[in-house]
C-alpha cells in the first residue's frame, strides 16, 4: 500500500459539478466510467427506458464483491436556501458542500478512492469487484438497479455479496450498518354504504362510521412488538376523504389511504389479508388496491456481515450497530440475489439545503471502504 | 253548517298555478289575501329582506288560534319526469297533480275551506283566528316565520295555540300528529397534529388517527335511548377530509363534519360540550364550529293536543299517534311562543315528481280542519 491514501475529494467534486437531478445524468456516469476504466474495470453503460446506468467489473473470479450506488440526486429546493451554488462543490473550512455531498456522490468517490488504494496493494485480488451505479435511485427506481440486476443475472454475473454505499451512519462514521430494511406498502380503500338524509340514518348506511371502525380496529393496537433485528411494524392512515359538502347528507362512500412499514414477521400478502380481515368484519362492499414498493428483507449474521464488522472495528475502534430502520433503498432489489448490507457516511444533511460532507469524514470513509475490501477478500 | 262543504280543490289549483319556487312568490300570497279578505280577515303583507309573507287575522279576542303554513314550493326537478306540467294543477281520476299539491298548497286550501265552513256555522267564534303564511319555508327560513313572529310579538299578537299544516300523516289522513321535533345541529371539526414522513411515525403526530379515535368514541354507542316522546338522538359523521395526495406523508390536520338530531334530553349547548369532551381526551389542538338550525321542542299533552286528538277521532274514527320524528319545520320557531302541533295531508309524494293529493283526501282534510277549529274553541 502506498504511503499517501488517495483523496476522494476531487472525484466527489467532479461528480457534484454534474447537476444530475433525477432523471438527468449530466455527465456523472461518464466521470465514473473514466475513473473506473483507469483502474482496469470493464464498463457497460446500460440504458433502460430513459434511465442511464453503469455496470463496471474488474476480474471474473469468485468471490464477486459488488458496490452499489447512485449518481442521481434529489432536487435542490430554493437556490436562495443555499450558501453556495448547490452544484459548485465548494470546500470551506474542511467541509465539502453540494447536492450529493453525502447522498451519495461523496460516498461513491470514497469507495473509488479506497478501491484505488486496495488495488495498489492488491493488484490481483482473490476474486472480482464490480460497481453497480444507477441514475434512478431517488426517482421511481423502475429502470435502475432492478433492471441492471436482471441484466447481470442473465449474464451469470450475480455477486456473492453487495455493499450499498447509502449514508447510513448516525452520529459517527461506521456506527451503524444496515443489514435489512422494512418493507413498505400502501393500500387505497373505498368503502361503500347507502346514501341518505342525516335526519333518517336508519334508512341509510353510513360508510364513514364503518370506515372509522375499520381504521380504529387497525390502529388501536400495534401490529407487532418488533422482531430480533427490526422495529415494530407501523401502520399510518395517510388519507381519509369523503368530499361531501352537505351537512344533511349521509354520503354513499368513503375512501382511506394507509401506509405500512413492516418487519420480517410479515409480507405484503399477509398484511393485505390483515386489512381484508378488518374490512370483512363490516360486512359492507369495499374495494382495495394495494401497492408494495418493497418487501422487508434481512441479511442475517454470517461471513459478509462479520467482514463489515471487522472493517468498522479496525477503522473506528468500535463495533457497528446492526440496524434495519428507515425508509427503502435499492438494497431491497439486491437482497433477492445475495447478502447485502449498507454502510456509508453520516447522512444528517441529506436531501436538505447546504448538504455537506466533512473532508476528513470522506477520507475516513475511503479508508473504511479499503478495509471492507480487505476483510471481504480475507 | 251548510249542507255542501266548501271544496278546497279550486283554491288549491289557483295556488299551484302560481310557480312559487322559493324565493319566488308568483302571486300565491295575493291569492291567499283575496280569499282571506273575503272571509273577513285583516291582511298584512310583510316583506323581510327578499321574503314575502302574509299575516291575516280575524277578530282580536282570546283564545287566539293560529294556522301556519307556506306557499313556497321546492323546485320541480326535470320537467320530463312529470306527466303533466308541474304548475298545471291537473285533476285526473280523482287526484290533483302539481308541485305543492301536498306540501302544502293543498293543505292551505283545505284549511281555508274548513275555515269557511266553520265561520259559516260560527260567524262569531269565541276567540280569534289568524294565518301566518310565509314564502320562505323551503329555503333558508331566515326572513319567514321567525321574522313574522317577532313582528306579531311586537304587536302583542302572540297566539295561544298554533297548528302547522305540514303533510304529517303517514298512511292515512290524521294518523299522526307531530307534537315536537328533534333539534338539529352541525359541527365542523379540524384536528391538528404534526406532519411527518410515514416511515418515521414516532417523529410525527397523526391527526387522522386521533380524529378516528374521537369519532369512534362518538359513534361506538348511542348517545341516548330516546325519551317518552322522542326517538333516540342520532349522530352522523357526514364528512371526513384530509386532502393529502402523498402516501408517504402523515398530514398535519384532518377535518370532520357531524350532524346531530337530538331529542329533549339535550340542547345544542350540552351536545357541544359532549363533542368538546370527546375531543379534549386527545390532548391535541383542535378547532370546532357549531351551527344549530333548531333546538328540540315538545308540546306536552294538554288542552291543545287533546283538542287535536278529539278532532282526529271525530273525523277518522281513530286516535292519532303523537310523534316527534323527521326533520325540522317552522314549528320550531313557533314553539318558543306557544303550544304548537303539526297535522296535515299524507306527504308520500312531497318533493317528488308528480306530487299529488287525492281530491277526497283534500276534502277530508278540510273537514278535519273544521273540526279542529270546533274543538279548539270548544
Amino acid at each position: 500500500m502506498r504511503n499517501t491514501p488517495t483523496d476522494p475529494v476531487p472525484l466527489a467534486q467532479a461528480l457534484i459539478r454534474c447537476p444530475s437531478v433525477t432523471p438527468a445524468d449530466a455527465g456523472a456516469l461518464g466521470v465514473m466510467e473514466q475513473a473506473l476504466t483507469a483502474l482496469g474495470f470493464t464498463c457497460h453503460r446500460l440504458t433502460f427506458g430513459e434511465t442511464p446506468n453503469l455496470y463496471a467489473r474488474r476480474g471474473t473470479g469468485g468471490p464477486h464483491f459488488c458496490y452499489a450506488g447512485h449518481t442521481d440526486v434529489v432536487p435542490t429546493g430554493p437556490a436562495e436556501a443555499w450558501t453556495d451554488g448547490p452544484f459548485d462543490a465548494v470546500v470551506r473550512d474542511g467541509v465539502l458542500y453540494g447536492r450529493g455531498a453525502c447522498d451519495m456522490k461523496g460516498g461513491i468517490a470514497a469507495f473509488v478512492a479506497g478501491l484505488t488504494d486496495y488495488l495498489a496493494a492488491n493488484p490481483n485480488p482473490p476474486g472480482s469487484i464490480s460497481l453497480l451505479i444507477t441514475g434512478d435511485e431517488e426517482g421511481p427506481a423502475r429502470d435502475g438497479t432492478v433492471k441492471v440486476l436482471d441484466w447481470m443475472a442473465a449474464r451469470g454475473e450475480i455477486p456473492d455479496m453487495a455493499l450499498v454505499g447509502e449514508p447510513t451512519s448516525r452520529a459517527a462514521l461506521g456506527d451503524l450498518v444496515k443489514v435489512g430494511r422494512r418493507g413498505s406498502m400502501t393500500a387505497w380503500i373505498t368503502l361503500f354504504g347507502t346514501q341518505g338524509h342525516s335526519a333518517y340514518p336508519q334508512r341509510a348506511d353510513n360508510p364513514i362510521h364503518r370506515l372509522v371502525r375499520v381504521l380504529h380496529r387497525l390502529t388501536a393496537a400495534p401490529i407487532d412488538q418488533g422482531s430480533q433485528f427490526f422495529e415494530a411494524t407501523t401502520l399510518q392512515v395517510t388519507g381519509f376523504d369523503v368530499g361531501n359538502p352537505a351537512n344533511n347528507v349521509i354520503p354513499g362512500e368513503a375512501r382511506a389511504m394507509l401506509n405500512i412499514r413492516f418487519n420480517d414477521l410479515h409480507t405484503s400478502a399477509s398484511l393485505t389479508e390483515h386489512l381484508h380481515a378488518a374490512l370483512r368484519r363490516e360486512d359492507a362492499r369495499y374495494e382495495m388496491r394495494v401497492d408494495c414498493s418493497g418487501e422487508s428483507f434481512l441479511t442475517r449474521p454470517g461471513p459478509f456481515v462479520d467482514a463489515l464488522k471487522r472493517a468498522v472495528l479496525r477503522a473506528t475502534g468500535q463495533e457497528p450497530a446492526l440496524d434495519t430502520g428507515g425508509g427503502t433503498s435499492d438494497a431491497r432489489f439486491i437482497a433477492r440475489f445475495c447478502p447485502v448490507a449498507e454502510l456509508g457516511a453520516v447522512g444528517s444533511t441529506m436531501h436538505k439545503a447546504n448538504e455537506a460532507a466533512p473532508v476528513a469524514e470522506l477520507r475516513d470513509l475511503a479508508a473504511l471502504y479499503r478495509m471492507v475490501l480487505e476483510e471481504a477478500f480475507a
